[in-house]
């Protein structure tokens, strides 16, 4: 169904928004794209801007006549901190007041398992668990999902944020195994978030139908997403070249992985 | 499975009384029908007969020898205070007492989302959710429910409650979507409720397995209802001739959809 | 302080009524009282009319210009079903359809523990646990709490639903030592029901603060009320009069006490 | 894969041990295996060892060189107290402490229902319901369970228990219709607790994948098990050949079945 | 009120022991006491029995014609396993079977904060938290909480299971100012085990009321237990003569306090 | 106890920083004192630097030889984005860094109710409950508890984060009826969070004792805070002369009171 008219994703030139440019295509009459990276290969339906996320002026502009923002963009690893604040909150703080004041109704927004990559494995959280970020991204990305509730609770702005897990081409290592979002699943999360009835503020799991799903996602099921895919096709070729986790590691504990063991990024800078 | 001799039907003369006509006629030696209305094409399984609920004698009468009773009868949607009061309040106390005095062990009734439909889809209730009527009829249904706990926790009759959302032939509106019962997961509902071994009291959501799913019914698990349809095959249509629902209408937000919006009956009949 | 105008009393002659008499009238400046039988000692700040719950016109009629009802009246314990359904439920919708019209914005009523007499004490129940009557007369106050949600959310009119355990002048039986609600702590809980500054629809608990507390009111903290006696003073006596309890009794192991033990009443009556 | 290099199994001439042999070959290079009496059909990559569980050294020596241990042994069904102190207490403390001793990383244990079976269908349980055994046969399944959580805690040694329902070459009555574990199922939900990157201490229930679905396995949801089989296919036969069951009874209002029923077995021994 | 003939006190010589043969005087004609080692002062009041608890046939004895047992004897702290198993797991079997045998009704059990010792302080468990024993002491006291429970499910006997912290003279240290249990508390607390109407299996938390207050005790506030001493009195003594705690230390972290730092008990014999 | 050397305190020269110079002299030989604006009336027990919390390299120099940080500081109400984000979350990071890399082992924030602001009184939510910020002040709020959070995870230095309701010298409306912090119960709840045993990552809510409670502060009840104000001295002023609270009105129903009235504070600022 083409309910929308004007789709904008932010973060276009990345992984995921490229999958998304190809996913949502036949959901919108056009999609806007942007990024601070050039933009390849477009096609009749979309129209490219370049810009930062930190450019209010740029942002308000880009959002005009648009139905619903994918932000998929900003820094997507832990940088330092003073590139986090300038483009993953002040950039994020932006895309918030362009929707507000050109009237755009929803939001999407990237957020990750690094919100809340401190819980254990074990704990089996839902979406209501307490913010445990494991860096200064995920602390970023817990700080636009509660701009996302502020808007929504003062401002009627929808949103959904779903906290991806390991969205890549497919399972690189162990914890992949159990991490893993296909691109396939990836758009059809994003879809749903989309066409949901109501979503009002939802905060969803992004991960596939992994037999191994250590995180309760129930609380989005008004969101209607349901995976298709998984990594047992991929388990047998994982296992024979990684060796066995280590149960004690932190990296195997907790839902955050490697990040956990990532020290202060301007001490490395420094360094 | 013949496990039973005779079972009542009430209300079955409705539309979904006419589907247990069909479905349930494997599980019983005989089906005992009523309704208020004739009944047509009465089987050789089938005996008949009319009356109403409030007419406690003659439902009394109904219940002898009868093994399970399948409450399906009273009014179906909100009207005055007076008719629900009549048929769904001390219709439904005849139909225990009726079931009470003559030995009956177990109830099935048709409850609805109507008991619970000023709940919101986001906050993902499950059956132990307080009632939240959203009409005088779905408040009749949270009557018929406690009624129910009632004459379980005190007399020992057992009660499933099956709060169905949207039994109708097909997903006729986009909330339908997500909340339509298909007929034949309607049937495989109610012969869960007969067949499961102890049930109690209980409380379970009657929805189709559709994807989106706003509702947790785990607390029913142990009927062992699996639906088998959903609604994506309607979906297109579906869309493709209704608009985007409005997110900030109360239809959209409380599980009651529509019926949130009723005034009181009974200043509509008088006006 | 004199916050109210008028206050509407029902079941003002009974037990509690009396005590609400005396220990409101210093919040508004005129109570106005009803039941079914005449008052005594009418005081200059109170009016009294005599009337059946179930008179539709009479009780329009008594709520005119009242700021809220404080709804004490009513079949008082287990009696038949007949009665039930005239005093309790066609009584308190009749209360409720008075306030709607005459633009009351709060009811506070008497409900009862034995609208939830089927909970162990062990199970330490809080506000949101189901209904469990232990009686039709609990079922009549399952069906009026009900009633005030769906006048709540529909209406905008805000209900206290007190759920009373054993109010009388002092504690009779050794079940009373934790169940005792003693007439000023009655009066200090209607009062914080009355004053809140909001209460939508609130479920409290009614008792003092005694040393065997087998319920959690948590939920009603918003309320303010804080119980000043407890049943210490008469421990002694009890416990030198009575026996201890037996364990194993369903009157010892339930809330509701001895109702659980009580049959169907109509049974009683017809033999 | 094989990422296994001994893997002890005790009780390995017992029903389950037979399976776990046949099918966990694929994940070690060698099973080592022990029962009280005498083993058949060894194979190349098998090495067997007669003993009982409470002697101590004889266990520690069994230990050596292992990687992990799946505890199958012990008296398997309610024995009189002076066995099971002996076989399932006293001889799993050898099993600890031979694991400890030995650097033994990962226990997987077969704990049973009747360690929870004094807890209702309809309570849905989960993994953190608190224990109530059935019989001194679960008594030890709960003390071994706790023995394994010390041992993480204290020592850093993992625990899997499973309680595992009914496994048994096909369900051999209407309670099995829920509480079935094919065997297939059985070796899926062993070699995933094998397996699985991290289990601390975790408890699962063993079920396949019945309709009627009582408890609530989502808190073992990191170790990957799905299982593959339901009891559909046996349901005619087994429903035709035994009668329905009386919802009234112990047997079937508690997870443990007729467990529940078995008086004090000293008593039975001496008379 | 001598509600009780015959209390049966085990570990009566003991430092609680004392206080109880003291404290419990007045509610019952005689206090039978048992310990094995001598017990001074005997009062007119009391009889007592030197004794093993793991000498079955004595202990059958000492049971005959007991309303209570209060089971305050075996090992009380970390000991080598063989004397947990002989004192704590066997003798406490026998004191059950002896309750049973004599048709005795309530056990009041000695449970420890040990059984749960694993837990964190910040994670506020309640009674339901599952067991996570720092010790073999402690396993030892979840064993006989489990013992307890079924002999309440199957044989009807009713058990309190009080999990007492730091039960001394005055609090020792800087975690004895909240884990402190006065002994005129301890009394509180067996008194109200005693005199509840009604208690199945109850597990009670024993502190006093202290400033510090890391456990919800609220399932067990049906028992009446209402503490009149707390640690604030003492608080300049101990603070002035110890130092901060470790906030990162195991025995600051988790409930247990130095008994998570113990090693296995029969390593330190060996050594 | 003087357990402290030197204690750093921001936004000393603040309402609640002047209580706390007072109220906490006893604790630290000496107290550090910072503010944007001059400090009075400096004690022999003080020290006083001026600076901005933004200028990182005086934040850093003032954390040297700290134990612990009272972070009182920054923005006390709605202001602009821009200098919510410059004081707020820019000036946390650099006390946190500051902490970070001078060894300070604590952190006391001055979270605040505005945090959770949009949460509904009857819905008693308690510490875990997500963010649901009323305003940018609160969002800063949020992501400095979020901050705190990381650096416990991450980097081993504990926070209290105290949701502060309405500290003042005494409630000015009938809001503050129930939202009050007296300045006493204020110096008391620091110090608690100051000697606490051990804080890891707390929230703790900042009330006195007032009657109407709609939070549920256990949570943090390993802090020993033991309010001993409440509003009920001011109740009848305060009453007198204001009138009722309307309940429907958003600021009645609403945790953060008149905050959720505010706009976006840029568009005032801006017309």
């Amino acid at each position: 169904m083409m309910d929308f008219d004007t789709i904008l994703i932010t973060g276009a030139a990345g992984r995921l928004g490229t999958e998304l440019r190809r996913g949502l295509a036949p959901l919108a009459r056009k999609l806007r794209l942007t990024d601070r990276v050039a933009l390849n290969d477009l096609q009749p339906n979309e129209e490219a801007v370049i810009c930062d996320l930190d450019d209010a002026d740029a942002i308000m502009k880009l959002a005009e006549g648009v139905d619903v923002i994918l932000h998929f963009g900003g820094e997507p690893l832990e940088v330092s901190w003073e590139r986090i604040l300038r483009s993953n909150i002040q950039g994020s703080y932006n895309i918030y007041e362009a929707a507000r004041k050109n009237g755009v109704k929803r939001v999407i927004y990237a957020s990750s398992v690094h919100a809340i990559g401190y819980h254990e494995l074990e704990s089996h959280i839902d979406a209501d668990a307490p913010h445990r970020p494991d860096s200064f991204y995920g602390l970023s990305k817990c700080f636009v999902e509660d701009l996302g509730r502020l808007y929504w609770d003062k401002f009627g702005i929808e949103t959904v944020a779903l906290r991806i897990f390991s969205s890549f081409p497919e399972p690189a290592d162990r914890r992949m195994l159990w991490s893993w979002l296909s691109f396939d699943d990836c758009v059809r999360l994003v879809s749903a978030a989309l066409t949901a009835p109501r979503v009002g503020f939802t905060v969803s799991f992004g991960m596939s139908d992994n037999c191994v799903s250590p995180v309760d996602n129930s609380k989005a099921s008004h969101l209607g997403y349901q995976p298709q895919d998984n990594t047992e096709s991929y388990r047998a070729a994982v296992e024979s070249r990684t060796k066995r986790s280590d149960p004690y590691a932190p990296a195997t504990r907790y839902l955050g992985g490697w990040f956990v063991d990532i020290g202060h990024p301007d001490d490395e800078v420094k360094s």
